[in-house]
C-alpha cells in the first residue's frame, strides 16, 4: 500500500484499503475556521449535538476576518469564543498564540505523522507535508466529524509525482507545485492523492512541502502526502505532546499514474490570471506592471518564505507606486522573523507588516482589488473575484518573485533584481 | 495677542486680530484623507478647478480603510492616487513611508510652529502642540482650501489651561486632556481654543503634547496649542524643510477664561461609554471587566505611547481572553518601536501588532467590537457605535491603563499590575 492508504486503513481498523472502497475512519482532529464553524455549529445543533466527541481534538482557528474586520465577524467570533468555552475546546484568539491555522496546526503539534485530519477549510490538505492525511470538507461533514469523532471516505486513487534534477537558487516549494498544476491542470487529480516524492523534494524545507500540500487541493486532489523523513522528526519532535505512527509507502505500492519532472533548467514559476493552472515561466511574465505585492497566507507565510522575501527586500525598497504586504502566518513566525531582522528589513523597505491573517487572500480586507488592478502574491488562488474586484488581476508566484516584483513595480526573476546591484 | 491671534494676524497680513473679528487667512498646508477626500474632490471639480494652489501646500493620506478593507476602500484609493499623481501632490503609499495623517505630518516636517494647517479630519487641532493653528473642516471647505489656498475664520476666543503640581508615574497626557474634558465638559471649549500652559505640561515630551492637542475637538474647540519651547525646537529641528516662525502669546494677552489644575493627586483617568466627558479616576472603573484593548491611534500611537505600553507588558502576557491590539501610528513609529525592543515585546505578550492604520478607532476594519463587548482604547471618542457595534461600550484612556488592563483581563490601574510582580 502506499502512505495514504495505510493512513486509511489504520483508521479503519482494516489490514488493507483500495482505492474505491468506501471507509468509515476515526479522525484525529477536526478543524473549523470564523467563516465556515459558525455553519458547522448550526448542523451541530440541529443534530442534537450536545458535546463534540474529544475537547482534545477538535480546535476553533479565527483567522479569516481577524482582527475582526466588522461587527458581523465580531459576532460570529463572539458565538464561536462561546461555544469554545462552553465545550472546554480549544479557541486560537487573535494575538494570543495564534495565526492563520494550516501554520499553526503544525507549529503546535496538533498535526502529526499518519494522523488522519479534517478541516472545514479546503486548504486542511496542507498537513500533508507532515505525512498526515488531510482534507477538507464541508460544515455538515465536519459537525458530524465535531460530534462522532468518525467520517467516511471512497480511498482515493494515488499520482505520484517525482521530482528529479537540480534546481536553481530561487525555485521554492511554490515554483515546484505551481509548475505542476501547469502540467497536468486544475483537473490533473480530481479525487485523487497526490504523493510528492524524489531528490528535490527530499531537499526542501519543511515549509516549502507545507507549500506543495497546500496546493494540492488546487489540482481537484483529495490530499497531498510527503513521505516523513528526518526533516519530518527534526519538525514534530520538538512539537508533539502525543504518540503518533509513522507510515510510508511501501516499494510495491499501486499508483494510479507516475510522472517524473526534471527541474534543473525550470525558472522560477507564475500562474497567470485566472486559473492556477496557468502556468508560465516567469520570463513569459516580465514587465507586466503590477499595483499590489502580497507576502504570506497559509500557502507562503512560513518563516523561510519571509526569508527569501527578506534576502530580496535587505537593502532595497518597494517600488514607489506599489503596495507590499507581508502577512506573517503566526505570531510565533512573526517572533522568529522579527529575530532574524526580517521585520526591520520589510518596514526599512517600505513594507506594510500586517499581524496573522487570511485577509488579503481572500479579498477579506487588508489589501483588497480594485478593478484594473495588478497583484502579485504567495497565495493559493487567482480566481475571478479571489482578491477584490471581479475586474482585477492576480499572479501567484513564490515570495522571492513576489518580494522582486515589488521592488521593481512590475514582474521580474529576483536573480535580475539581485544582479541590479 | 495670546499664540492663535499672532498666527491668524500673521496669516491674513493684519497687526493685530480680536475674537469674533472674521479674517480671511492663507493656509501653509491643506491635508484630506481616504474617506474625506474624495468629497473634497467633487467639490473642486464642481467648482472647476484645474490645479491646487501649490502642490507642495496639499497632501492626500490614505490611512482610515488601508490596507484596502473592501473594494470601495480599494477603487477610493485607485482615485486618491491618480488624483494625486495627475497634481503631483504627496499621496503617503499604505507601507511606504506613511501612516496616520497626525503622526505622519508632523514626523515629516510638513506642520511647523506658526503655521496654519486645515484638515478634512477633525483631529487636525492635533499639531497645535508644535505651536501651529491647526483645525478640522468640511470637505467643501477643504476643496476651496485646496483651489485657493485661502480660507476665512471667525476669530477664536482663547481659554487658557494652568496645570500645575507633581503628576504621578502614571499620568501621561492622555489624563490630562480627558481630566480636562470631564470638567469643562464636551462643550467646555466650543468654537475656542485652548491654551495648554504650566509646569507640568512644560515637563510633557511632545508625544504627549500631540494627545492633549488631539483631543480638543472633543471639548469643541477650534484647535489646542501649546507654546514653542526647546523640546519643540528639537522636535521640528531635525524635520523642517522649510523656515517658520515662532510665535508666543504676550504676557499680558486676553483671554476669555483662565483655569488651572493641580495635578498632583490625580490618579489616571478613564472616560467612560459612551462620551469623552465622563471621565473617573480608574479606581471608580477597576474590575470592569473586558474584551479588548486597543493601543494606537492619531490620539496615542507615537513612540512614547508604545514604550508606555511596553513597560507594562515586559515579562506579562496579555490575559488569554483578551485579545490586545497595538497600532503604531507610523512606520517611523514602528521602525523606532522594533528598534527598542517594544515589537518583540508586545508578540511575547499575545499581542496582534498592526500595521499603520486608523481601523479600529473608527470601527472602520481591525478589531471591530460585536455587541456586549467591553474595549479599553487609547482613542479618542467612545460614542456609541464608534467601535463596532452600537451595543459595545467604549473606555478611553492613556496606553499604561489600556495595557495594564489587557494583562489583567479588567480594567486596572498600572501601578497595581506592576507591584504584583
Amino acid at each position: 500500500m502506499n502512505i495514504s492508504e495505510k493512513i486509511l486503513a489504520a483508521h479503519s481498523g482494516q489490514k488493507r484499503v483500495s482505492p474505491g472502497e468506501f471507509v468509515n475512519v476515526k479522525v484525529d482532529m477536526v478543524m473549523a475556521h470564523d467563516l465556515t464553524a459558525t455553519m458547522a455549529l448550526k448542523q451541530f445543533e440541529k443534530m442534537g449535538a450536545k458535546a463534540v466527541f474529544d475537547k482534545t481534538k477538535v480546535v476553533i482557528v479565527p483567522d479569516h476576518f481577524v482582527p475582526a474586520k466588522d461587527i458581523a465577524a465580531a459576532e460570529i467570533n463572539k458565538n464561536l469564543r462561546s461555544f469554545a468555552r462552553s465545550q472546554g475546546i480549544q479557541y486560537f484568539e487573535c494575538g494570543q498564540e495564534s495565526g492563520i491555522e494550516h501554520v499553526i496546526l503544525p507549529e503546535k503539534g496538533l498535526v502529526l505523522p499518519g494522523e488522519l485530519v479534517v478541516g472545514a477549510d479546503s486548504h486542511t490538505c496542507t498537513y500533508g507535508a507532515l505525512g498526515s492525511f488531510s482534507t477538507g470538507m464541508g460544515s455538515t461533514d465536519i459537525a458530524v466529524a465535531m460530534t462522532t469523532g468518525e467520517i467516511w471516505f471512497k480511498v482515493p486513487p494515488t499520482i505520484k509525482f517525482v521530482y528529479t534534477g537540480t534546481p536553481g537558487r530561487w525555485i521554492s516549494g511554490k515554483d515546484l507545485i505551481l509548475y505542476t498544476i501547469g502540467q497536468i491542470g486544475v483537473d490533473g487529480a480530481i479525487y485523487s492523492v497526490m504523493e510528492f516524492t524524489g531528490p528535490v523534494v527530499d531537499n526542501l524545507t519543511m515549509d516549502d512541502r507545507f507549500t506543495m500540500s497546500n496546493m494540492a487541493i488546487e489540482a481537484g486532489a483529495k490530499a497531498g502526502l510527503f513521505g516523513v523523513d528526518e526533516k519530518t522528526i527534526e519538525y514534530v519532535e520538538k512539537r508533539a505532546k502525543h504518540p503518533y505512527e509513522v507510515y510510508a509507502s511501501d516499494p510495491d505500492a499501486e499508483y494510479e499514474k507516475i510522472i517524473t519532472y526534471d527541474v534543473t533548467d525550470m525558472e522560477p514559476q507564475i500562474s497567470m490570471p485566472h486559473s492556477p493552472e496557468n502556468t508560465v515561466p516567469v520570463s513569459k511574465a516580465s514587465g507586466t506592471k503590477i499595483d499590489q505585492a502580497v507576502i504570506g497566507s497559509c500557502t507562503n507565510g512560513r518563516l523561510s518564505d519571509l526569508a527569501n522575501a527578506a534576502a530580496i527586500f535587505e537593502g532595497r525598497h518597494v517600488h514607489p507606486s506599489i503596495r507590499c504586504i507581508v502577512v506573517p502566518g503566526s505570531q510565533e513566525v512573526y517572533l522568529a522573523a522579527l529575530k532574524q531582522g526580517y521585520i526591520e528589513t520589510f518596514i526599512k523597505a517600505g513594507v506594510a507588516v500586517s499581524t496573522p491573517t487570511c485577509g488579503p487572500c481572500l479579498g477579506g480586507h487588508t489589501g483588497v482589488l480594485a478593478s484594473g488592478e495588478h497583484c502579485i502574491s504567495t497565495t493559493n488562488r487567482n480566481f475571478i473575484g479571489r482578491m477584490g474586484s471581479p475586474e482585477a488581476n492576480i499572479y501567484l508566484a513564490g515570495p522571492a518573485v513576489a518580494a522582486a516584483s515589488a521592488v521593481a513595480g512590475e514582474i521580474i526573476d529576483p536573480e535580475e533584481v539581485m544582479k541590479h546591484d
